[in-house]
């Protein structure tokens, strides 16, 4: 069973537009079952909200995280002729090579936590357009990249972490969050994988251009998606859409992620509940962006990867809510006596 | 292999005061072996640090952190009869109990991570005096407690996790930042498992009380640690002690424990280097206490429950830190082009 893609633009608006619930008996359950638990009520802090979470968003009222799927969406950027980014676009190419050979920290890190990796490059040959001018991807390229999306979601995932890797993707993130909430182009451009001088004057050059240009042709958070975002940002939008429609919760990765999904928050109230920010990314603007979508990061451990690393890791806090929720004892159960 | 436990309390000076040091050529080597991995330089952030800290203090070039075990020590105090707690005294050795039969938190959390975890049980039915108006244990009862602390330390652990439980342990805990420290007795003492009204009121008396009457008879923070810090503090100062001496790293629990092993940074300089705060608790003080002590927590989740749950979440992270700097491809193997 995967969720059925948008069959067109449209067809995707209308989708955004009708996000289900989450399921407010499971999260209740949860909620009863935590208070009983051998444990002072809130001694363990985010574990407890993120095991109710759980319970919200699949629908069931003992929570499992044990079946993680790590999804890692790789594009190419037509912006990425303009010198944006320290690093060739062949690196993108290389990286899911070396993802392939289970070289990359994501391997490791999804190693680590028992997940599957799943890579998906986007036509790596075939780069987006340059934006500052023109939209990134048209309508069809941009449906397809989300439909590639929503492939990643198969059935008997407890959760969902998504990432990405494309040399000049922080540059088109950047530009989306400048396309769609506004303010100073440079407030949204940080370093990435290490710009600096003339490449970093570079990169907020073409986020202010391209925010200006592409505000003044729409508002529309999900066009702005298609002119600003690229493939992998697109897929990623896709993913998160078809988790929240299969149930499954999501841990998102930094800066280009959190970018990638914002668009779902601005059309739909409680868009992203389904979803957690599992790290503060080391890319200045990732806090401002988490803030501005009220969303409270697992991690901060200044890590500015991508590759769905922070995610992948923050899912090790997220199984942990899961496991204790699960395994521990009442204090009836165990025998141990309550407050005075 | 066991490393030896000091004899006295002249013998436990000794050891504290020539600590050995990092092994700074491992620590080189590893920094290395990082800057040549597939991903931007300091792009794995706290990661990064978390690898070259593992190769100093276990003395390896390529650090591993696959044998963790998880050390839980547990202690009643005679304090616990003022009132300062909402648990009453008993629900020590029903947690206990509860550790042994497999559903307390920490359990969940130490299986989750695989790790080995030894619940050590001191003297429960033997609480200590009441440190208001005389010292907590004599030389030998806090001897013994930290030989209790040293016999965990046994050969082929990569990583020590240290925690704690024990009704009145918070104030013990606060009693002792106060007499190290100094400074206004409220600003240490917190809910610790939910006092309020009298209870606190009750616990900020204690600590009040306490403090004034053992830093008016010394300041050395070893006699410190005896006089206001229980069986468990003193097990936990030990087992960070040894595992100094036999190269392990050691990731601390919450407010408690970093208590308990703040003595060593005040008598050694440097005595806290092989060790990592697991995280920031929610219990206020906690914060103020690695701020003191320049600790920076690895997870801030807002957690208070002990029994070594904070250092055990946060085990995951130094796991994920030896893994990818083990297991990651470098530029040249994976092929993939560096800066242009």
């Amino acid at each position: 069973m995967t969720i059925k893609p948008p069959v067109d633009f449209a067809d995707f608006h209308r989708l955004v537009a009708s996000l289900p619930a989450g399921d407010e008996a499971a999260a209740a359950a949860a909620t009863a079952r935590d208070a009983v638990l051998t444990k002072p009520p809130g001694a363990l802090g985010r574990l407890e909200s993120l095991a109710v979470w759980l319970a919200r968003w699949q629908g069931r009222a003992r929570p499992r995280a044990e079946s993680v799927k790590v999804a890692v969406f790789a594009g190419n950027h037509g912006i990425a002729a303009a010198g944006v980014s320290p690093f060739p676009a062949t690196v993108t190419a290389q990286m899911v090579a070396n993802f392939a050979a289970g070289g990359a920290a994501i391997n490791a890190l999804a190693r680590g936590i028992g997940a599957e990796l799943t890579v998906v490059p986007l036509e790596l040959d075939r780069p987006t357009a340059d934006f500052r001018d023109r939209p990134a991807l048209d309508e069809g390229e941009f449906i397809a990249a989300v439909a590639a999306g929503f492939a990643v979601v198969t059935e008997g995932i407890d959760l969902l972490c998504i990432g990405e890797m494309g040399i000049g993707n922080t540059t088109a993130a950047a530009a989306l969050c400048a396309g769609l909430f506004g303010g100073d182009a440079a407030g949204w451009v940080g370093p990435g994988t290490g710009a600096t001088g003339p490449v970093l004057a570079a990169k907020i050059a073409a986020v202010e251009t391209a925010a200006a240009f592409h505000r003044a042709a729409t508002r529309d958070p999900l066009d702005l998606a298609r002119r600003l975002g690229g493939r992998e940002l697109a897929a990623m939008l896709g993913a998160c859409l078809a988790a929240r429609l299969a149930r499954i919760p999501v841990v998102l990765d930094g800066y280009v992620t959190t970018a990638a999904v914002a668009p779902l928050a601005l059309v739909t109230p409680g868009g992203l509940d389904h979803v957690v920010a599992g790290h503060c990314s080391a890319e200045p603007a990732h806090r401002r962006l988490l803030e501005r979508l009220s969303l409270a990061p697992l991690l901060d451990l200044g890590m500015r990867l991508g590759e769905a690393s922070g995610a992948a890791l923050a899912a090790a806090v997220v199984k942990a809510a899961a496991r204790t929720h699960d395994e521990m004892a009442s204090f009836a159960e165990a025998g141990v006596d309550g407050k005075e």
